[in-house]
């Protein structure tokens, strides 16, 4: 097939060329010079401008965004209504919030465009390992693009699906993204437990190891964890600093909304809040009234 | 009534002291000159030893002890097991574990003693104000000490009572103080929230204090809080470190063992944990997961 | 002072009444006949509509609205721009989300009027012990309704202050409301520990009075929980449905939009959607992948 | 090698099949006749008692216990003592607490016997597929044993390790359940998101087959989960009921122990207390609380 990849970062590029090596012709756009210029190098077309890949294509034309979530989608896809006629279509492959999903496709609809969001899964690996997607859209649009779908998977018929509707493929990705909040979580808490249980002296990368064949915890994650304190056993210079990019913070919304009790998908996401403060004003009130109640010594600070 | 108290530290002089104001005999004992002879000076009869002390008591002796939970308090009640006769009442008023005091009352039993444990609440406040008290014991020993309860107690008929048999004391000073980590960490959570939210520059002191009367939340920890924030309302030099005694994790324990789930109990004493923990290993293993399959960048130490 | 209470429901005509106990004049306005009825029986003044009630006030007008916080804000809102002129001043003393009172206040203004938002606490309990009140707004305009606060506070220097600009009300009670849920939870779960706890047969009545008086838990809430086990010592009858009416899911969406960790305020509200859950798919699911890889049985629905 | 299985259950027969396949020999001993015969048709030598099994043994014997934890454990050591010799080795493999095998190893050693500690995982796969397993014991001991863990493990070099001293193993073991907890929880949560959000109508099946391929969350309880969605994909009969087996309290207790926050391991397990949880009493108490301080309505039983 033919279409232009929008946004040729990590995430991107790699996509691009995975569509490239599986024979498509993908043009490919994005402001950065050396983007391009690298895309090039992989046999992706670079266009000058978002205008210039549209008039790239053959109609209908397919556009395929992968970019960072949030205003950027909506600046994009106004350029899009410009430049794109009925029957187009609009792949969102991005981390978009579902709800945003929901509102664009609407709107792209009313402008007869057709608009899928794809929820893709497999960060860094998926170039050789192939990736994940969660995939919202009309029945017969999705249908058209399976080729796509089919070269960018693990395999043609495992690693994807047409999950629902416009907005249901951002949705599961979603809850695939607060589930991995969970996962991550409780490895961590695993590994802590053994690294301060100083008298058994157990080594986290054998163990690692150990449970990544024939064990019930056995994972992807575990492989990456093992590899991980394969390079760094005591990981060393690396900061107890854990960021969110608001996935994990939209499905602890959600659950609250749908009145479903996801306490282990909420504390891993509050885990990572906490592991950010600094001096947390909480804690210095509980050590402040234990010494009004009970004279308990304060720490200074 | 006549009494030994043992153990003239903060608890133990100031209960000493009530006594004495309500016109109980209260012989001391402690191992410190110091803390004797400041005792004294509140009306209270130093004694040199334990068994001075037990020698200047009319039978049947009643000896409350007041020490830091754990082997001391077997090591006193062995002394005592030297110096008692039967009949004598051996009173734990310290935070000991209740399992301890089961074991004590069934040993304290087999040589004639009788044992009663007194969870005590009240804090360094409880010499103004008076102790709240949760008493295990036999019913006929425990009638017999009334007047020591009515003394130190806020009220003759408030703030004491005999909740069952030896052990449950303790048990229902464990509870509650399981209930006061919940309580606290509540506050802590809620002041944390109104302190980070710039725009508002809501004067926290001010909150406390209009939260302490008439509102749903007010309460004693409450009154404590707003005496903290007024004293110094930015908690500069505090350090955000969190000590804990024993009781919640025994009531977290004891959740587990009854098979009942108490999250917020249990989040309290987790989050004193956490502030607790430097650079922990969870949060460095979560950012290099977050590296491996995403190629997140990860903070320096 | 002279004003309108629109909304003569508990809240309202309760605060209304305590007003008119203040010397206030106070006109009521509410839909229902009987509520105006009832209302006149204590010397409140009904008005037959809210425009009869705007008429019957002097210039500057003092409208104060207690009704159900969401749309029906907004509506009388709507209805009061017609009626009202430059410098009236509406009172919002529901339960609104601060970040409405943002929106109304800065509409209020482009109009002329002044808008004030008071976070209200006390319950059915207000109206004999008064209300805690929490005020955000002009400083000239909430000066100048002083006398109502020093009224319907529980004193007039105590319970009751203006904690910052328009919406600060209604944040402050907001975290309130989201302590007061963990606090409690706090004591559901140390009462629930000791209910089942069957071998010392806690009088849990009695213990919740002894912890009234000298406790370091002592509180409100805690007498409360006296009187309902008072009333009913085994809850029997009581179905374990916990609702919640928004301010406490507001609270943990806040906390998490200010990278605050609240764990157990978050605990508190997901205890409560838990309660309300039947037929967990959740917990189903847990027993069904413990029988995939375990053989461990499944229990029957 | 030779050795004794003793207890042909559920793992035990199974782990002798696949010792049996590998070409070892196995004697194996249980006190039920029909799990003796049913061995004997795997090539087990079935023993009639403890005592005929060592007999069959050539010297120094090994023995490998695969019973349930707790005092069977205690109770078949006991009469191994009397059976064995000195340099006889006894292998742990189920599942008991590790603080039991520190002290059964120093016992053991006291005898002149050698302790071995198996942490096994697989459960009923593990036949098919190896098991995974955590070796704690002294360096010869277990490397002597060699060849048994090369057959019983997925492949010789993957899925086993000694981990550490006697000990270790089953502190290992109990970690990889702690964590095994925390990822089903984290699955469920997510899982019971989707099934709630009726708008999109999710396959829940198809999300799970989708998510085993090139997803972040790919793990083998996500293929054992997409199984059971598979074969009943609405969970249709299953009670929402989640047993537990002990070790994820361990680890609770052990994290508490070691002043490790885990808030997520902990919570999966107070969410299991949950799930077993009737007329939760804590809930009764929070809805009798609410009607007291709001006049909100309780639901009835």
């Amino acid at each position: 097939m033919e279409l232009a990849m929008v946004g040729l970062g990590r995430m991107g590029a790699n996509m691009a060329e995975r569509l490239v090596r599986g024979g498509h012709r993908v043009v490919g756009s994005d402001p950065s010079p050396e983007a391009r210029a690298k895309a090039a190098d992989k046999g992706i077309e670079p266009a000058e401008s978002l205008a210039a890949a549209i008039e790239a294509l053959p109609s209908p034309r397919i556009v395929w965004l992968m970019v960072p979530a949030g205003d950027l989608v909506d600046k994009l896809l106004a350029e899009l209504e410009t430049l794109l006629a009925a029957d187009d279509v609009v792949i969102d492959g991005g981390n978009s919030r579902y709800q945003d999903s929901l509102r664009r496709a609407e709107r792209a609809g009313e402008r007869g465009l057709h608009f899928v969001d794809v929820g893709t899964s497999g960060g860094v690996w998926g170039l050789a390992e192939g990736y994940s997607m969660m995939i919202g859209g009309e029945d017969d649009v999705v249908d058209s693009l399976t080729p796509l779908f089919e070269t960018l998977a693990p395999a043609a018929d495992k690693g994807w699906g047409h999950v629902g509707p416009a907005g249901a493929g951002h949705f599961t990705k979603m809850v695939h993204n607060g589930i991995e909040y969970g996962l991550m979580q409780a490895y961590a808490e695993g590994f802590a437990i053994m690294s301060k249980k100083a008298e058994f002296g157990v080594d986290l990368h054998q163990v690692a190891e150990i449970w990544r064949y024939g064990s019930v915890v056995r994972s992807w994650l575990l492989d990456l964890t093992a590899d991980a304190l394969d390079k760094n056993p005591s990981l060393e210079g690396i900061a107890p600093y854990v960021s969110d990019s608001g996935e994990g913070r939209w499905t602890v919304a959600e659950a609250l909304e749908l009145d479903v009790s996801a306490p282990v998908i909420t504390l891993s996401l509050l885990e990572r809040l906490r592991s950010r403060e600094e001096n947390s004003f909480g804690d210095k009130l509980l050590a402040a009234m234990r010494n009004e109640f009970g004279g308990h010594a304060i720490k200074s600070d």
